[in-house]
Parts: C-alpha cells; structure tokens; sequence
C-alpha cells in the first residue's frame, strides 16, 4: 500500500478508473457546462439501454417481474450509463459491474427456474452512498485513512435490498467527514452538477444526487443528518424523502461520530418520482427490518395513511401551511419564487394553504450545530488526521473543533431542550389545527435557501437541519428552474443579520439561470405514507411527476 | 419554610397527615405484619365503598359511563381507602382528597348535563407516582431539596388522562433518586409491603404498589428504567406493563438525570388484571399523544395484534421462549418454581415452550449500570447535597459515583455497544424463529431473583435492567407465593460468582413464606399489545386473572 495520502487517493483513484470497461470509456470528454444530456448521443449505449435508464423503476420492475426484461440487460445499462456519469461528474467511490452483471444472472435464472421474483425489487440496480459497508469492498466515507479496510458484513439495508431482489453496481462520493452539503475529499476531488459543472451536486449524498440525476441509476440510497438526502435532491431536480429516525434501518452503516444519538442520522431513497420512493420505502420495509435492527420502529406501510390523503383529495382538500423564510437567511428569490408557485398552485385547485410561523428556528439551528460539534470533533479529526490528508475547506461550515468538548450534564441539558422544542413545536401545529378547525397536512418550506448552489458558497443548513432537529418527515419535491429574467436580484435589502446579508449578496440571476428549484413538504414524525403522498400530489398538480 | 433537612421532612409528613381527614384516621394500628385485610374491617368504608375499591377499572368505567356509578362516589371510596394505606404502609407523598372531590363533582355535572362520560377513563381515580407533574402540588422524587417547589404545569400524561377523564387524588410515594428497587427516602421513611411489613414493596414505583396492592387505587402509573415499574409489581401480585420507548408519553414529568438518553425510563400502569392495564394503553393512546410529546411514536393501538393472538389461541397455540436463570444470579426456589409453574401450565395447554440461552447479560447488566453512572452521579447528588441530606443506604446498589464521569466518546462508544447489543438479540430471536420454523411470540423470563424481597436486601437489577437495555415491552404476571414446606434452601450450591452466592444465601423459607412470586413476560420492541394479551392469556390459564 502507498504510504502518503496522495499516494494512497491517487491508487485509489486509479482502481476506480480500471474498473471502468475500456469500451464504456469516452474518447473526448465534453467541454460544455452541462453533461446532462451527453449519455444520449455517447454512441456507447444501446436505445434499448436508453429506454431503460430513461425508465422509472416502478415501471422496470413491473417488466423484471412480468419477465419482459432481464436483470442483466437492465444491470448493464446502468452500469455503462453510470460509468458516462463518473467520467462526466466524477461521482464512484466504487464500481464495480462484474460483480452486479454476475448478480443479474443469478436473478435471471432464479426467474427461469421459478418463474417468478425473489421480491419486490427484482433485478432492480440500486446506487449506495459511500457510507453503506458490502461485504467485500471499502467504505471510505471520504477519508483518505479508511481506504484499504474491506468490509467483512452488508449493512442492514444491504441485506433486506439483497432479500428483496436488489442488485448493487457502485457506491457514490461523499465529502470528508459527510458534515457538509457539498461533495469534495481528498479522494477523488468534487462531484459536479450533471446540469452545469459550476453548480453543487449537493451533499453529503451528493454522488447520489449527480449519479440519478444524470440517471447512472434510477433509484440511490443517501442518509441524512442536516440536509444530506435532501439537498443533493434539490440540486439535482430529484425527489428525496428524509424519513424519520427509526423508520429505516442503519445498523451496521458507517459513520462519522458513531454513536452520536442525539441528532440521529436517517437513510433514504433518492429518485426522479414519489412513486420510487415509494417503491423502496415499502420494498424495504416488506422485509421486516424491526427484526434486524433495534432501532426500527415495527410500523408496516400504513396503506390507510395515503388512503386518507387521497380520500382529503376527493373532498374539501388538503389543509397546509407554508413559510418562505425562516427569520434567520431569506432565501435567494428563485426559492421565493418556488414557494410562491407550489403554493398558488395549491389554492388553484382548492386545496386550503396557510402561513406557518417558523418557531424559533434560529435557536433549533444553534442547537443543532452544538451537537454536531459536541465532542469537539474529535472523532471525525482523529479519522482526518489518520492519513495526513487535510480537511477539506468546507469542514468548518458545520463543525466548529474549536467549541470543544461538552460534558455529560451538558449533552442532558441539550437532550432537555431539544426535546421541550421538540414538543412546543407539537404545540404550535396543534394550536394552528384548533384555530382552522381542522387537521395541518403537512407544512411546504425552502430546503435550501438558493438553487443548486455555486461550489463553496454553501453557508446556511437551517432550512434543512431544524427539520433534522424536529425528526420530522420531509420529501422534497423539484419544482422550476432559476430564471434570470423573473429572478431579479433584491436591491437596497435590508439583511437580517451577517450571515443572511453575505448569502443574498452571493445570488447572482445570471450564475443561477436554470438551477434546479425545490421545496421540501414537511410532516409530523414518522408519517412517511402521508407526506409522500403530498409530496406526490404536489408534483403533479406542478406537472413534474412525469418522468423524461 | 423550616431550614434543616430533617426539618423540612416534618414539615411536609405533618403536611400529609393533615390531609387526611380526621374520620378517615385509624385510631388504632393494626400489630399484625400483614394489614392487607384491615381496610375491610377498619368500620370506616361503607359496604358500597368496599365493593367499589374491590373492582376492575374496566368495570367501574363501564358503570360511570351507564351512569350506574357516580364520581364522587366512586372518588371518595378510594381516598378513604387511600387514606387507610398511607396510614398502614407509608405510602403517600401527596393526598389531595378536596381537589379530587372537587373534580369527580365537575364530572358528574357534566355527565348529568350531556348524559355522557367525559372520555373512557370518566370518573375514574387514577394514582400517580410522585413524578408526574401535577399543577399546584409539590413532586418531591424522594429529595428533601425539592420540597417547597410547587408545579406551574401538568406532565403531558397527566393532561391526556385528565382530558380522558381519570380523577387524580394522590402521589405515591419512591426511593431518593429513583434507582433503587425499594422504597425509602428521608422525606417520610420507607413504604412497606401490605402482606407483610417485613417484605419490600419494591421500588422506584414502591409507593404505587403498595397503594394499588392494598386496593388504595385500581390503576397505578409508574415508571422503568431498570425494573421500577415491574419489581413493585411483582412484589405485590400486580400486573404491570414496561412499554417500550415512546409508546407512553413521558413529557413534562421530573426525574433523577433528565436528559440522560441512552436508556430511557418509560412510564406505565400497574393494576390488578392486564384487562385494567389495557384499558389504560388504550385510553391514553386514543388522545393521540404523538402531538404533544415528540418522543412518542404515532402508534394508535394495533387491535389486529391483540386478534392475532387470539387467532393462535384457536388454532396451533403460542410460540414461548423461557429461561430460569441469567447465568449471572440463580433466583431463589420460589421464583425457579414460578417458572417452572408457567412453562408447565401452558405446555398442559397445548402451547410450545421452548428453552432460550440469555445472550450475554452479563455484559448487558455491566453496559446498562456504565450507563446509569454516565454523569458519575453529579446529578443526583446535586439533587440530594442541596438539601444536606444523606444518601439514602441503597443508594450504591445501582449507582457508583467513584467510577466518575464519562466522556463524550465513550459515550458513544456505549451507545454502539447498545446497539449492536440489541441488534444481536434479535439476531438471536430470529435464529430461535428460523429453527422452529415459526414466530417465537415472546419469552417468559423472572424479573427479579426473590419473591417480595426483606428489607435492604436487593442486590441484583440484572432480570429487570437488561430488558430495559433492550427496549424490549415486558409485562409482569403474578404466579403464586412462596412455600416453605416446597421451596427448600439449596445445599451445597456452587455458586456463578459472589453476588450470587450472597443472593442465595439471603434465602431464608421462613422469612420468604408467602411472598408473592411473578414472572414477566418479554415481547420484542413496541409490541404492547401482543405482549399484553400473552400475559393476560398466561393470567387466564394460572387461575389469577380475575379480581377478589
């Protein structure tokens, strides 16, 4: 093994490129800003392979199990289409399609023997962020001192994906330490916007979100701890649903400050539809996983739950609330404008749309930064520091090392407050449903305050983290494009405080034009069935639920 | 306000005395070492009163709501039975007959005007545990420093049964700290066992046991982190429930720790038949309390569990692991027997029972008392300094203050270590499952080494702790009592280790003579209701399930 850590990125590098086919190679990269469309004209997949990773996954695996395609045939699309996408936004940590193609065929021929699926996701590729262990390769989660540890286990959600018919192919970047909502390490560098190689992919899940996005995969599997599922899905005009803690299992993931239960982390799908989400949600949860794991709450699908919202759909409607800013950074004015479109679209067809007064998120956002910080960082800088390697520049946009350590008492007290706000937040939902008279649905919000955002200038995660404070559900929902001639930079604004006036000062309509727009639609803890099923009606009111 | 510690324990055990009234007073105590009996012949409860503190809680809430019963009257039969226990054992810490009068009246207004009960628990008294928060009283937790510190708030669960309902007139009494097993503080001394003054009502919800053993109350609320709600449980022929996390609500009560999160103490009934105990899951789940606590999961209760259960009844019977034995403390005869008495019962009845290995608790009894003594106690001797009170003599039973603090990773060390603990328990569960070849329904375990155990003698949390540990749902039934003409002193034992030797050493047939003997029953993570009704099916088949 290679001694410094250059050394040791640059091997790595170097057996992701090799286990790129030579035929999957591009001959002459593209040069313009977006890549977005070059899988389509690279010569180097077949139209049928187009079909297919043009397809949704409800639909292929509706064929997988009609037996109208085979596992290998769709295994190989993705893989060439995502091998297009690491050369193109350099989104694999792992490639790894003998070992997928060899996977394909054992399903294949358990469907010729049996004539019938292992499961609901038979056939099915499904990408993995880099922080999810196979048995066999290595999980770096973006630090050069991992590198070289093969894992000996699949994580919990690797084997119930396994059960149910899923096929593994890669595992996508992360950035150093996963704290941040961009994706850079000392690895392989940054991961780009498969839309414009200048905008962010989001992160922490941000291979994820280029690698669906420019649709190396139809369905990726990120987690979630201040925005990490829901920012790459923003950026990369994806849904993503953050379920809430104890829904999905982890168990036996890695992780930075493993252990760190105050603010749990959560893993979930990213997809182009609610649809796929959906699919995964109750693939995963068919498979039992309260029985694996001991954090997973024993909640089947509740078909009832989405039964009722499309029960509201055929009366009086859904009753919502929204907020466009949370009284600490307004967002740039394409996200003003999304919120504005989600809920004038909402009203237009009858639904019942209500401001929500953000309740102290300024405090849940200081909260939460000191619990991610509350060791002192001593964890994720010992697993820097391990290789040499130096941490990336955006490690202090979430983690503060010079805090320092809490003590045990203090950590209580944090668990005391967050868990009174926790309930106050309950209390304000409760009071705005006795003042309607009716039950709140769900709450429409910004998740980030710009569109997918230029690199390095990724400043505020309260949008997304008081939403990871509350252990709320959110699915995020793609909406429009920033568009330079409505989205008028704000003169003579009147900031409300530093850090709003540094990030409104950073939008730029020209830099911005075309940028992916989201909300996130916000429900009450663990109610995954309901909000997606919001979120899904959302987007199709905004006529986005169609795929390609 | 007095300023000695010892001053201000008289001061508020005059206080209680004089919330007694003057009729209600035993002129003279009984001598005998059981007063069990004595409310029945004391001459100050009226036949009707009697026949009403005799009943279920599902009978009197089902008379209340005909109307065949009234409030008060149902209300003023078991204060003056209230009054009678705390005379008798020492029981209470607060008694507040006016207020709970003054609301039973209110209650029988509304009922006369609307011809209705008010929810499901209309009517009914409910005791609570001195450290339920109830606005305008004291909650003390046994710490002399807290007295003179009067609620602004209700706890959440006392808001939800109030809405239910439920009348509230007395808070039992607990040990300083909450974590000890038995039942004494500084404030008025130490609660005894109704059947035997020499026997321990066990703790930290002792005074709730005492209370609901002597018919005081006809459904208790306790809480458990290491037993507190199953040994007083056990030690008085009760019924009680340990729901898993976030099934109860736990907001706004008080506690030794607050904040401390790795395991949880939950809150929960003790009554006299799993019938009472479901009607108050029930009755507390259909006020929704997932909207006003956010730790409590959107479970409303599963009937299709409990229908599921009963379905087995009918066809292939339940599916049972036990174990007699930890492998760390052997129980004492009569407990071995209880086991033995439960496993034989339902193999007479057609059911499969099957041996379980306990999967290293050892380590989990050693991982959960690390995490007790997390903050090497400075929060609990804070509590008890600030009065200048000592600790109470049992206080080191479960809490080592020299081990000192922990810090924040090894914090989170042990959080892992719990987790991966839990997740191969079930891994363990599964493989039990996968060699029957069907679902292993719960397992049927003792909760503590002793019956009702002799004062100052309770050493071992290991039966009860561990299961908290595991978040699992456990639900303690009454069996038998000890005999000493059957369950004779071991000879020649060869010890496990030192702490068994002392515990089996303490085994004396003569003292131990008709000591309750009880048995819990273990189902996996949430599953209170399937749990529930295996319990009250084993009740059923031992012949204790219905009520003198």
């Amino acid at each position: 093994m290679a001694t410094s850590w250059e050394e040791r990125a640059a091997d790595k590098q170097n057996r992701i490129n090799d286990s790129i086919p030579q035929e999957w190679k591009i001959q002459t990269l593209p040069t313009e800003d977006s890549v977005l469309e070059f899988p389509k004209k690279s010569g180097i997949l077949s139209d049928q392979e187009l079909a297919i990773t043009q397809s949704s996954a409800s639909d292929l695996v509706k064929k997988l199990a009609q037996g109208e395609l085979k596992a290998v045939d769709v295994t190989v699309a993705f893989c060439k289409r995502a091998a297009l996408a690491h050369q193109l936004v350099n989104c694999c940590l792992e490639f790894f399609p003998e070992t997928a193609i060899a996977q394909a065929k054992e399903l294949d021929a358990y469907y010729e023997k049996h004539k019938k699926p292992v499961g609901s996701l038979h056939g099915l590729p499904i990408s993995l962020k880099d922080q999810l262990r196979v048995k066999g390769l290595e999980t770096s989660m973006g630090y050069v001192s991992w590198l070289g540890k093969y894992d000996t286990t699949d994580s919990v959600l690797v084997t119930l994906l396994r059960k149910a018919g899923a096929i593994f192919y890669t595992k996508t970047s992360v950035p150093q330490t996963l704290m941040v909502c961009e994706t850079v390490n000392n690895i392989i560098g940054r991961t780009v916007n498969p839309r414009n190689k200048n905008w962010s992919c989001g992160g922490s899940s941000g291979g994820e979100g280029a690698m669906i996005g420019i649709r190396g995969g139809v369905i990726g599997v990120g987690t979630d701890i201040g925005g990490s599922i829901r920012v790459p899905s923003a950026f990369n005009f994806l849904y993503g649903i953050r379920p809430s803690h104890g829904r999905m299992p982890y168990a036996k993931m890695a992780n930075s400050m493993e252990g760190q239960e105050t603010v749990h982390s959560v893993v979930g799908p990213i997809a182009h539809s609610a649809e796929d989400l959906r699919l995964f949600l109750t693939s995963v949860l068919a498979e039992e996983p309260w029985k694996y794991d001991s954090k997973v709450v024993p909640i089947p699908w509740r078909y009832a739950e989405e039964d009722a919202v499309k029960s509201k759909l055929q009366t009086g409607g859904l009753t919502l609330g929204y907020y466009s800013c949370d009284g600490v950074v307004l967002p740039h004015p394409p996200i003003l404008r999304g919120i504005e479109k989600v809920v004038s679209t909402l009203k237009e067809n009858g639904h019942s749309v209500h401001p929500w007064t953000p309740y102290k998120h300024d405090f849940g956002h200081d909260l939460i930064n000191n619990i991610y910080a509350a060791d002192g960082c001593t964890d994720v800088l010992s697993s820097i520091n391990a290789s040499g390697e130096p941490s990336i520049p955006n490690i202090k946009d979430l983690l503060n090392p010079d805090a320092g350590q809490i003590n045990m008492n203090e950590l209580w007290d944090v668990h005391l407050q967050k868990w009174n706000y926790q309930s106050e937040y309950l209390d304000k939902w409760r009071e705005l449903e006795d003042k309607l008279g009716k039950e709140v649905d769900a709450i429409i919000a910004p998740i980030t305050a710009t569109a997918a955002i230029r690199h390095n200038q990724f400043r505020y995660y309260g949008y997304a983290s008081v939403i990871n404070l509350l252990d709320f559900t959110s699915v995020v929902v793609p909406v429009t494009f920033a568009d330079k001639s409505v989205d008028l930079k704000k003169v003579d604004y009147q900031s409300l405080g530093q850090l709003d006036a540094t990030v409104q000062a950073e939008y730029d309509p020209e830099a911005y034009h075309g940028a992916p727009i989201a909300v996130q639609v916000i429900g009450r803890k663990l109610s995954e069935e309901k909000t997606l099923a919001i979120a899904q009606e959302i987007g199709r009111l905004l006529g986005n639920a169609v795929t390609p």
